[in-house]
């Protein structure tokens, strides 16, 4: 008999912010594809009899490529195993869980989506930043910031005209560039930025500050350098 | 001893996208207000010692008035109790649990904000539908649809040119202006248009299409009327 692949999100890390279906899954998986994305308190659930395969990390050199985590969710699932493909947020936000979710329905076999908490806005949260308020953001818009160098269709325009929240997802790496991009297309310097590293974790990080502070810095930087060279 | 209050996201229905935290903290509840979009399978989970205020529905004349809302939440915490205050979805996400964390902040009690799977990512998913994709769907806005009268100052234009998906929630009603308003700002009829509605419950419905078949049936019509005239 065929198995069963789950396609679950894993949340942002704090393993309180795991789904009651996504612990029970876990609880009773055979096999586990775990993402590095996948936060440790929340891998120590695995019972000790499940296969864990460790899939890597995104954008990493040694992760492996999204065609063999797919043959090997196909082939468990044929050898009649329940496989949670856990992944850290939510599945379809960022998680190309709609890929694989593709694979699966084109090698006819059976799977399941359990959505997760997504990081994007519950890193906020535990900053004490609601993504939307009535008075401030009546829009959010989620955007990847990973590969936000051009190549992902990013309309800059349409977005620095978005009044709400927008959040970029994996952007610290691109931190100037999204900055940039946001101001050439007509974002005020004073608006507000927060930066948030290991989301909903003991380990989160919160920066906040905006992009005018830093631009006077710079100016100032050149008038010295302009005031040495005289 | 002042008690707590617990801005508890409850998800989008279905009772096994609660959290961890929120389960454990609907159980040991001594107060529950309780929002009409929650579930009647979550509100099931509510132990019976709990007093539970129900604080009605958003947008409902019977609902109450948020200040009144706040004014329990204070009250009940300084009489030392556990207050979950339990919202459909996510606080955040067009929960007004914004507001409400201020309004505790400024009356100095203690709270707590546990985010929720929001309908807004968990519906879609239910239908198959993965709110971003690397081949279609670069980014995923959420925008209230509930107010989309002009009066939350959505801006159109820049919503109509954003590539990726735009969820409009609790948007069914004002379906046929959130259509007109994309298309009057250059959004093609022929973009792929999904309305959900109880996301995630066992009464999930969801119907597909595009405006390009309203808009051939509305000139059908028109043109009908015109030979009859004739």
């Amino acid at each position: 008999m065929t198995g069963k692949v789950y396609l679950v999100g894993a949340g942002p890390g704090d393993p309180a912010l795991l789904t009651l279906r996504a612990a029970e899954l876990i609880a009773s998986a055979d096999v586990v594809a775990l993402d590095a994305l996948v936060s440790p308190a929340i891998a120590a659930r695995i019972p000790s009899t499940a296969e864990v395969v460790y899939v890597g990390k995104r954008a990493s050199a040694h992760a492996l490529p999204q065609d063999q985590i797919n043959a090997l969710l196909v082939q468990r699932a044929r050898d009649g195993k329940r496989v949670v493909r856990l992944k850290g947020g939510d599945p379809f936000v960022f998680g190309r869980g709609g890929e694989e979710a593709e694979e699966l329905a084109a090698a006819g076999v059976p799977f399941e989506i359990v959505p997760g908490i997504s990081s994007s806005i519950a890193g906020p949260a535990y900053a004490g930043i609601p993504v939307t308020h009535r008075d401030f953001a009546t829009s959010v818009t989620l955007v990847t910031g990973h590969e936000s160098d051009g190549s992902t269709g990013v309309d800059w325009e349409a977005l620095a005209k978005m009044h709400g929240t927008i959040v970029f997802m994996m952007g610290l790496a691109n931190l100037p560039l999204i900055v940039s991009r946001l101001r050439e297309h007509g974002v005020p310097a004073e608006r507000r930025i927060a930066v948030i590293s290991r989301a909903t974790t003991v380990e989160q990080r919160t920066f906040t500050g905006t992009a005018a502070r830093r631009e006077r810095r710079e100016r100032d930087r050149v008038r010295d350098r302009g005031d040495r060279a005289a």
